[in-house]
């Protein structure tokens, strides 16, 4: 097992990557509750959630579990999961234990954020993709007008990270979760780039699934760090997220997966910053990595004004003028306000580019 | 116009109390914003939303007005704010604004503390209740379920009270505000509730309205600065609630005035108080002075089986057992677990004293 320590600006918290350690969760807790709600979805609670309570051993314990995918994480559920917190007798000692993927992660974090003005919480992410989304305190849920347009910053107590619930994920959701590591590589550590540029995603054993995970989450925890309300650089983040959220909306959430959308919104941000800066970047390089790992990356179907509309309605915005993440070079990230004009002409031969 | 500060835990915040300031906010506000949203209700909306506006120089000022009354805080009116605040293209930097009472600044105030994950807000209270509810950051909508159950700690940027805004109030909604004057007095100064108990409601001038919400709200602040997120001493400011609020929800929220419930509440914290500690306190003085200002105090048609399973939903309640905030002497505040059967005999006979 590795561990890390992330210090929020309201308290210090744990991040443990291993094995295993669905079945370790009530000694790795560091306080008591009076009682203590898992919150997962039907896909998840099915493969992990005996797993998970037979680790726990407290006399009030409840679980509620969500239709699986990001349908879930709207008002409605939202509404829903506080009434189940109601009615199982959660009060302000209680814990909440959010246990799947991003979806839950961000759903549960903001049920716990709300509920009686805010309960402990602590993460067990179950996809590669919620190394990201699981560490930092954002919680959120859709509006129907953009995602995560309702949350809070709410960092959990512990985040509880094991392997091998890992296994259980199909092709789609590991090229996922890893465009979300190759975007923190870009953005923190050169040498971790290459080393992940030089895997094929079928090819990955349980001690470089720690490493990466690992690697990842510190780069991102020490961004989180020093900015945790994103008022600065924890920015730099949403690298590939400018145009990855656009493309997700106008698919359709849940259609795309959230890190294909990303990977491709990455590699549109290398291209722009390749000719914003007249610069050389691992463009090529990323395209045939993502080629080899079966990216979808067809992205003709969307026109550049529907996902110019979609952009100017980011929430890193100021006013409705686009700002994008891009990059000096790896490692060397900024933000650069881009007109629409401009974006109409990058986007229209960057899809091209790609078909 | 009287001025103080109170440090929350994440920001010094101002609060202006005086005469005429609802055509200086422009003025008072200390940062620059990308846009301002007026959140207000109806009826508020009608008598001071024009004031308001005129008093601020801005491109891009919006308002909407949700219907008056305590219906309006739910998960619904919560959405479609939220709704009108994304079509009005507010971004991070811009501002809210709660111009009204508690519900107005629980509702716009949870509002801006969740939307994209967290803008500024300013308070403009305008009844007596809401010196209370405008300072210490508690924000929410109610649950179907229970009252306040969805909100955050998140306090506003300034606070500012305009004692004009006051004057169009019922007498109802006087008494209603006065009983928190009454309880801040109970909890944290002796002279001021002897003050308080010597005054008729209807015979009140603006310098004496000011006087006494800087004092109450000066209570409540230093009570709030020292424990926000109320681990602690912050329950003190409950003294009264756990009855009171009881009442209101056994009643239908709106049917009595929030403070008209407290007012029973207090009175039946000092009785309570009374028989546990074997102590005399001024509840004679209190209960005349209650009669004398027309509080309404016949609660015979709430039964005391229905009052305790609403109070053993209380948020400060740990698991179901019932803490009640109580008096030891004025000013000398402490919380005891109070059993269920002793609770029912008390309140059977403190209703049968108030017909």
């Amino acid at each position: 097992m590795r561990e890390m320590k992330v210090n929020a600006d309201s308290h210090a918290y744990p991040v443990y990557v291993g094995e295993n350690l669905r079945f370790q969760v009530g000694r790795l807790l560091k306080e008591d509750y009076s009682s203590i709600l898992i919150i997962s979805d039907t896909t998840v609670g099915e493969l992990y959630l005996e797993d998970i309570m037979s680790g726990i051993n407290h006399p009030h314990i409840f679980h509620t579990l969500v239709p699986a995918g990001e349908a879930s994480k709207n008002i409605e559920q939202f509404y829903e999961v506080h009434t189940k917190a109601i009615e199982y007798g959660l009060d302000r000692h209680s814990l909440i234990i959010a246990l799947g993927g991003g979806v839950i992660g961000d759903l549960a974090g903001f049920v716990a954020a709300t509920y009686m003005r805010g309960v402990d919480y602590v993460q067990i992410p179950t996809t590669i993709l919620a190394h990201d989304s699981s560490v930092g305190g954002k919680v959120a849920v859709n509006h129907h007008l953009g995602k995560n347009l309702i949350g809070n910053f709410y960092p959990p107590k512990a985040v509880i990270y094991d392997v091998q619930t890992l296994e259980s994920l199909d092709a789609k959701q590991v090229r996922s979760g890893y465009a979300e590591l190759v975007k923190e590589a870009f953005i923190g550590d050169d040498q971790f780039l290459q080393q992940l540029l030089d895997i094929q995603l079928n090819d990955i054993n349980s001690s470089q699934l720690i490493e990466h995970l690992y690697n990842g989450i510190h780069i991102k925890a020490s961004i989180v760090e020093q900015d945790e309300k994103e008022a600065g650089i924890r920015k730099y983040l949403n690298l590939g997220h400018t145009l990855g959220h656009a493309l997700e909306a106008e698919a359709g959430y849940g259609r795309i997966a959230h890190g294909e959308a990303v990977a491709i919104g990455i590699l549109f941000a290398l291209y722009v910053s390749e000719k914003e800066y007249g610069i050389n970047l691992p463009y090529q390089q990323l395209l045939g990595w993502l080629h080899l790992n079966g990216y979808p990356l067809n992205i003709s179907g969307a026109a550049p004004e529907a996902l110019i509309r979609r952009m100017k309605s980011d929430k890193k915005n100021i006013g409705s003028r686009i700002q994008m993440i891009l990059l000096q070079s790896p490692g060397n990230v900024t933000t650069k306000e881009i007109n629409e004009e401009l974006l109409t002409d990058y986007l229209t031969t960057f899809k091209r580019k790609l078909v």
